[in-house]
């Protein structure tokens, strides 16, 4: 029987009992942004660090400015062998707009091979198999072969400020020689993919305030500058419509275009007709001189991720609101720092307010510059090696448009050769409704972490 | 003793009952836009049938399609004198956005002289005082000195539809010599004005949609075609920011200028900074080459009243939302057809979608034309003298912004010579939060009514 087959078995033999926990791991509310949920996000935290200390690794809670951060390690592989830091998170999104969830979202529902709750994918179950795969190997062979430093933070969905506040107190505890970030994905079933980088990030919230109270439209229309008016006016100003690109001055300074070499690495193609059939969407955003997956891997992005101003419920509200207020976040590609980013996307709403408006700007703490892994590096060896082996087929590169705020940082402090795993599909629905995770893929990320460390133990 | 001080006397002796039954009216959250008020608004409405049996009107009940419309009349002065319609409406507006509410919208707070609830003017407190001075005379004499039709409908914040339904059939009961909207205001409390025009109104609401869920704004940031983005890109085309003006092709057709001398009858100052003191506001919107009372009484607007996509609570979602979508109005004045210009900005609003997203517009029923009152009136004269009587000022004219939908028909269906009037204050902050009326203002408007009458039945 090969290794695989016997891991199956092993899986398949303890199954109820993990999905059972892994339900249990979805129930607790978890959402790190919104401060009405600040005891489930510590109850979640309890519970796992309850969890991995019953498989047997030793855990220090981190106390942070906001969530803890737990942190289990297994150090007992002996100095020769490599360290490998692992990261997840156990915070999830909001769960907006909630009547659109078929089921409710903190109540795990299986339907087939499919759980489908908040987190089930992001990052509850890439993080559950992780746990899964090291309880496994502490159980049936009472040791792990590499020296483990699991770094598990609850608030990852806004911006990692309290793992960012301690990183350089914990400065040591965080040396390793590979930093895995399990947060990631492939883009199908059947091809299986080592990723190579994602995105920086920085985010805003901006307000336009008209007046003190909202007005009515029929005796104030036409007399005062309507707040709504004056943000999609601003708003719209961002990008040029003719190239699709971001207006702010500055904003695509230092930015690298693409060698051949790397657009032949990454020369997946995007297939619109699947895209449509997935999501019922087009492939016409951003800039129009990139391909689509270059346009998300390659190149920086501004998009509007909420607005709201006046009335906007069923029937009808004759309103010039008070104000009116977006969400902005950009996307960020090597050499682009958030703050002189923000800087520069502050500067220009600021000039071009209308006049009688006043504008109100907040950057959000968290925000994070991009990675790239190394190509030569034994951990894109091991886990292209792991691919490979639980998926049967020849591993590819890829990269990710999204964005882990803390990765950088946290491969700068931890001195650690970094790389992007992980089992999520584009269908999974992360950070909508409806989001889902395969039972199946459960199974072959507890497959891809055992075999990991196997292969990293004999380099 | 003067007329003005026996009514002074006789609405003391009967002030706190008033107060008392006013509250009971203000309690019902009628709000008809949100049909999830439906069972408070028909309760609001049963309560005022009875109320209005009681002091000695008969009362028929007109079903419509939707809220049904309270119709109570006196015919008993004799063929030989007027009939008057008076119109008033027991519907309010919403109350979002709750949370800036002082104290809760359907629970009256009576602070000093003000009573602060949702309704407190418009309209159930403007209704109440006219009810009450029928109530009064009734009472007081037995009698009334001219015919009178009170028609009281439950949807004027949402377009007047129902009413607008049964006009036909119901055209005999309505015709009148003159109408009285009873839903108006005055400057402040020292310059009686009798108001001679609204303008028109027609709505719609707007939506954009790019796919059938919500994506993640890493993975799919600058590929798909952001709602949002294509909504404020819209929008923002809809208004010249240079000249201020409505961009819509047509949307100015046959919108005559002022003459000479209407600017003098309606040559009010726009004082900004008392403007600003009041709302914070400064008079920046709307049509640059016009002053600020011109572009409020006499051009017509396009306001958006409310918009909303993706995430807008506190914290951050990186979301691209699956659709975007907005409320718009325009507020019209003579010679403007409400279809024909809600064809129009249809029509520009599809013509410019951008490629990929999908747009859809619903144009609501219930839009209704302008009004414009003849100075040379007899009801314009007899409501004139009475302000004169409670107010102790020469009385002058003016017009108002707002939009009553269902005016224009009903003054086209019951053949009446039509008069706008009412004790509203531009401070009492209708379709807002802390909505609010003067008890000072019950009483002038209960004695506007009784001396309205008595100058009528004299013409």
């Amino acid at each position: 029987m090969s290794n695989i087959e016997i891991l199956k078995k092993e899986f398949e033999k303890r199954k109820e009992k993990i999905i059972q926990d892994y339900c249990t791991f979805l129930k607790f509310p978890s959402i790190s942004t919104d401060p009405g949920y600040k005891q489930d996000v510590l109850a979640c935290a309890d519970w796992l660090v309850d969890y991995l200390r019953k498989i047997g690794l030793t855990v220090e809670i981190w106390p942070t400015s906001s969530y803890p951060v737990i942190f289990a390690t297994y150090l007992k592989a002996g100095p020769e062998k490599p360290t490998l830091l692992i990261y997840n998170h156990y915070d999830v999104q909001p769960v907006d707009p909630l009547e659109e969830w078929d089921t409710p979202p903190f109540e795990p529902y299986i339907k087939g091979n499919e759980v489908i709750a908040r987190g089930a994918q992001d990052n509850k179950g890439q993080c559950f198999y992780t746990i899964q795969a090291l309880k496994f190997l502490l159980e049936q062979e009472g040791n792990l072969s590499v020296n483990i430093k699991l770094c598990i933070e609850g608030e990852e969905e806004c911006g990692s400020k309290g793992l960012a506040s301690i990183l350089k107190e914990k400065e040591s505890e965080l040396q390793a020689d590979y930093l895995a970030i399990v947060d990631m994905g492939i883009p199908d079933m059947v091809q299986p993919v080592v990723t190579l980088g994602v995105r920086g990030i920085v985010t805003m919230d901006v307000e336009l305030v008209g007046s003190n109270i909202d007005m009515h439209s029929g005796s104030y229309g036409g007399i005062v500058y309507n707040p709504i008016h004056g943000l999609v006016e601003l708003l719209a100003k961002l990008h040029d419509p003719k190239t699709g690109k971001v207006t702010v001055p500055g904003f695509y300074d230092n930015v690298e275009s693409l060698s051949e070499e790397e657009r032949k690495l990454y020369s997946h193609e995007f297939d619109e007709k699947k895209f449509y059939k997935e999501f019922r969407a087009q492939a016409t955003g951003g800039e129009k001189e990139f391909s689509p997956y270059e346009r998300s891997w390659f190149r920086p992005t501004l998009e509007l991720n909420g607005i709201a101003g006046g009335y906007s419920r069923p029937g009808f509200k004759t309103v010039i609101p008070a104000k009116a207020a977006a969400k902005i976040s950009c996307r960020l590609v090597p050499n682009q720092d958030p703050e002189k980013i923000a800087d520069l996307v502050v500067d220009y709403l600021k000039k071009q307010c209308p006049q009688g408006l006043k504008i109100g700007i907040q950057v959000h703490l968290g925000h994070g510059t991009s990675v790239r892994a190394k190509l030569s590096s034994k951990i894109v060896e091991a886990f292209k090696k792991a691919y490979e082996d639980v998926m049967q087929k020849p591993c590819g590169y890829g990269m990710s448009g999204g964005s882990i705020p803390i990765a950088a940082e946290l491969a700068k402090i931890s001195h650690a050769e970094t790389v992007l795993v992980g089992f999520g599909l584009p269908t999974d629905c992360i950070h909508a409704p409806n989001e889902r995770f395969g039972i199946d893929r459960i199974e072959l990320g507890f497959m891809l972490i055992v075999q990991a460390l196997k292969h990293l133990s004999l380099v």
